[in-house]
């Protein structure tokens, strides 16, 4: 990988090649005046090449002096070997504050599901195995039933004790063993606990063992996402995802369950998410290659207004005081009967949850990501329209759904989009100038910004002392970027001649203080959940963020404004799409199943509106990064740092 | 109850006002000659009632002299108060023949279930129960999932433990709490084994715990009957039988299996059964006068093949060798599902089998009879076309299907009918003249003899010395009753102008040589088994009888031939419809399903055919009684007493 060494400050970074040299800037932490996304329209951000040689990086916007002197646009280069570039600076104390200003990016690390060490414990014990017989006929003397004389081999050669055989299986069993001369492969589903029966649940004739699979879902409200597992390698064969079909009744849950209190509303919602589940099995067992009918089991999790839909329950009392939702356990259910497209004897595993808002989605990522297996002491924190945040480890957990909202997915902010082509993604400021550097997904002129810009944006101009603890800007700066428009203040990221939309991109107070709202929620409930076990966040040892957002927030900025309490970014991971994960863990070893009843028992719920506490640390956390600075030690030797090099 | 004392013997018995006089001398062992089956056309029943009066008697047959000098026709009189009768008597040798020659009627002494007994054991305990709840309704501080407020009610309230909600009434729980204020009443399926989970299948608003229902069923070959039983009180509230629909395809279960095994049989057999039962369910219902809804349970039994057909999986290997059932365990089975028109949440519980040929029908015998947990040596046999057996106590059970055809229902008997109006079931002669005492079910001139009848004929030909041990009649004897007939020695039990069929009643030669191989087939069974376990007949200390065939059947005259064991009287018991008797147990005691898969585990199935020491025992048995006379002491004393007499 080819290092990059920006002057005049000396931060190397090591890229990927073929990186674009203003991305690696911002990696780096080194501001570069950019404001048309990327696209090299502003030609703002000329940087010197002083050693190597940059792909590209030319554009009408330099001279050919400036190209032979070395210039470059850095969000036209790309890096194909070492370089050192220079960063044209105005004076001495910008670079100073320039050079204390920025943390390297740094998202969380990507947390995966290990299958290695799930076979090394012993561990990688699907639900539903397949084995291989060889009979001995019948005669005279040995006139067993089948399935006796099943059951019996199975007790004598194979150690399996306590099974039962169904009455499909009954059905089958006489043909598929003289099918093949007695030679047979038998499906057993496991039970959730050692010692109770195991259900054998197929016959095939012959040796078909080595064909067994799994299909693991997430079902949310908004995509649902499938995986394809052979479950003799622990491999994914397939995935795909795809809009939950339920969106054209409502986007939310609420109003999803509005819906389903309509006269047939319940009905047309179990079918529309069925559909869309059907469609994407049929793409994954399509893509992998595979039979339908060598699918043995189907694990699924969901929030509880997905789960108790797809199982055709009316999620009616969900929405209203006292939020009780009808069951958090599900017993295995027959999968042809629930209207999935899959064979006979497959049945659907579906998560359990904890209470109406803190559903089976969030459970299984508690059971894909260890949590509930953990010494130290873990945040897990889902953000999505709601964020759900479990507190805990082994002996302990607890949890709630605090009320976000959806700026983290750019909801309610002036500009704010979903993280796609055009969205901002990235921001640096110059604190003397307070010129903006953005860059976008895709590197096109912007259209908006997500949640990760934002956060970002946010964290940054607070460190700068661009805006206050408040989120009030610094009314008192000469520059244009910040304006009060019909008595609104606000920050113009780009003005409308280098964007898509032909209008001058900003972010309002309005915008800020819904952040703020939404990052108090959710650190307000972590110190909630903290209190009421006695315990404060300077205790936590371990973040896990999941949900798609999580894989793109900077740590540093997220801890900056006080989404996060502060620690060690080392500690923090991203296990994406937590729901699936906990999915695919129990199609992969049943140990999941037996162990999410004891965890989603311990898991206790609180109410947030009902715990008194909640509203002071809500209150609390409304400010950047919050009332009580010393939470974050390093925000604020950070800030003390600043404020002495502007003062010198 | 009237005494009725005949002379010159002075035999008394009592019997029920109203009955006829005829009845009470075979009851008591006296011979009178009638042939005419009771209607009082042969007059040949004259008797002398010297003290008393009777109601009726009087015929053409009598003139005004006869009548005021005492005399009646037994076959007309009816029994009103004491009475002194004195029957002519030709001879003081016929008369001391006549003394000894019969033993007064014994049928089985009747065995029911003993509902008392259950309860005061603490036994009455159905599998499906329902308990009614008051809840508290939720609140904030309080708001669990309906199911777990349910469960954790259930387990504090009620001790209920391993509780599981399974899906339909999730989808109906919450509705169901909140329509009458969390005042429900949830219905409890119980585990077969105490400490495994409860399945509460069902919940309805308000208190209907008081109205719970189960129905058991016998499938019968033939005849498909089925009771409804009233779980709180233990009651059966309505019972009706109706002929199997499949007799169309066949009467019997060969016939049935060969049909299955055409190209869509199976299913036409399959549909057809359930029309039965259905019709035989709804049947109940309406008599008992309760809704559908409030049937929470079903149990089944039937012979192996119906069980098959029953749950749609092919008999095919039943009837060929090695003769191999598909299961003789089947799990609990949703009722719906199988297309039984009753609720939702209704599973079937069906009785397991043994073998291909004894079936789930003996089994619930077996379990219904206490069989498999008395002490004693027990001889259960239900006897149908085909008789099958069970020897054992509470510590063994060995049991075999013995192919004794239908002679003992009349089938291929010459003049052999089923046990209908106009069947002789009553038989005695006159040694010296070899004249008939017959009579007939509903006392109307005869059309045949039913199998209980054939029995006794034989038995009492035989110990009368008209047939030997080998069932040839005597053909020394100068009379028109035993003659030769196209080569075939015959009795004519009846002239024709005294039948309704315009034709001479006889039983050939070969009629008895049919019936001594269908005794001989159950005995050589039986002698088997007890060898098989080194044992002999001599150790049986109890006979339990099932099958309709039972109730009738005299087992003195049935010791005679060597049908059973000879043994006290008081030691056998008839039960009845075995079948339908288990399954109304297992509806009232949840213990007989545990007990079941035990008592059918021990369950020896020996196949005759395959057993080597069936054809030497079954050779040994095609004699009157047997071979071995002293397997038959007090027949062989009885027949020492009746040579000494002839002699005298």
């Amino acid at each position: 990988m080819p290092k990059v060494t920006f002057l005049p400050h000396k931060k190397e970074i090591q890229v990927d090649e073929g990186e674009i040299l203003i991305r690696a800037a911002l990696e780096a932490g080194v501001h570069v005046n950019a404001s048309c996304g990327g696209e090299g329209l502003c030609g703002k951000c000329r940087v010197m090449i002083e050693e190597g040689r940059v792909a590209d990086g030319t554009s009408e916007k330099l001279s050919r002096q400036d190209v032979e002197n070395g210039y470059r646009l850095a969000c036209r280069s790309r890096v194909i070997e070492d370089l050192v570039v220079r960063i044209p600076i105005e004076s001495e104390v910008d670079a100073a504050v320039l050079n204390m200003q920025a943390t390297p990016r740094r998202t969380a690390r990507i947390q995966e599901m290990n299958l290695e060490e799930l076979k090394d414990k012993g561990l990688f014990m699907p639900p539903v195995e397949k084995k291989y017989l060889e009979l001995p006929p019948p005669t005279a003397q040995d006139n067993l039933a089948d399935a006796t004389r099943l059951v019996s081999f199975l007790k004598l050669k194979h150690n399996e004790h306590r099974l039962v055989v169904e009455l499909p299986v009954i059905r089958k069993l006489p043909d598929a063993l003289r099918q093949d001369d007695f030679r047979m492969t038998a499906t057993l589903a496991r039970p959730v606990h050692e010692g109770r029966k195991t259900r054998i649940i197929d016959v095939q004739p012959g040796d078909t063992a080595n064909r067994n699979y799994a299909i693991a879902v997430d079902i949310g409200t908004t995509t649902i996402y499938a995986q394809l597992i052979d479950l003799i390698s622990g491999d994914v064969l397939a995935q795909f995802g795809e809009f939950n079909a339920q969106i054209s009744y409502g986007e939310d849950v609420i109003s999803r369950i509005v819906y389903a209190e309509k006269p047939g509303g319940l009905e047309r919602l179990h079918a529309v998410v069925l559909q869309t589940i059907n469609t994407v099995i049929r793409k994954i067992i399509r893509r992998a290659g595979i039979e339908t009918g060598e699918v043995s089991a189907i694990t699924l999790a969901g929030n509880t207004t997905m789960t108790q839909l797809f199982l055709k329950v009316n999620p009616r009392y969900i929405r209203r005081s006292p939020y009780v939702p009808a069951s958090t356990f599900y017993p295995p259910i027959d999968a042809v009967g629930l209207g999935l497209e899959l064979a006979d004897h497959v049945s659907a595993l579906v998560f359990p949850s904890v209470s109406s808002y803190v559903g089976g989605d969030i459970v299984a990522g508690v059971m894909g990501s260890g949590v509930y297996r953990t010494e130290e002491l873990t945040l897990f924190i889902d953000i999505g329209t709601n964020a759900e945040i479990v507190i805990g480890n082994k002996d302990w957990l607890a949890c709630a759904a605090a009320s976000a909202g959806p700026a983290f997915e750019g909801g309610g902010i002036a500009f704010g989009m979903r993280a796609a082509e055009g969205a901002i993604e990235d921001f640096s400021v110059d604190p003397l100038t307070q010129e903006p550097m953005i860059i976008t997904i895709g590197n096109v002129r912007p259209k908006g910004i997500c949640g990760s810009g934002l956060i970002i944006f946010v964290a940054t101009m607070f460190e700068m002392g661009l805006i206050d603890n408040q989120g009030k800007f610094n009314r008192k700066l000469d520059t244009p970027r910040i304006r009060e428009t019909d008595g609104i203040w606000e920050y113009v990221l780009a003005w409308e001649d280098a964007t898509q939309i032909d209008r001058d991109i900003v972010i309002t107070e309005i915008d800020i203080e819904n952040l703020i709202r939404a990052k108090g929620a959710i650190y307000s409930a972590c110190m909630t959940l903290l209190a009421e076990v006695g315990m404060g966040i300077a205790d936590i040892e371990r973040i896990v963020l999941a949900g798609g957002f999580g894989s793109y927030v900077d740590l540093a900025k997220a801890m900056t404004i006080g989404l996060l309490p502060e620690i060690d970014p080392d500690r923090v991971t991203f296990v994406g799409n937590g729901s699936l994960m906990g999915a695919k863990m129990s199609a992969l070893t049943n140990r999941i199943r037996r162990d999410v009843v004891e965890a989603t028992r311990k898991m206790t719920n609180f109410e947030l509106s009902e715990t008194p506490s909640f509203m002071d640390n809500y209150v609390a956390a409304l400010f950047l990064p919050h009332t009580d600075l010393n939470q974050f030690p390093k925000l604020k030797a950070r800030l003390d740092q600043r404020r002495a090099v502007l003062n010198s």
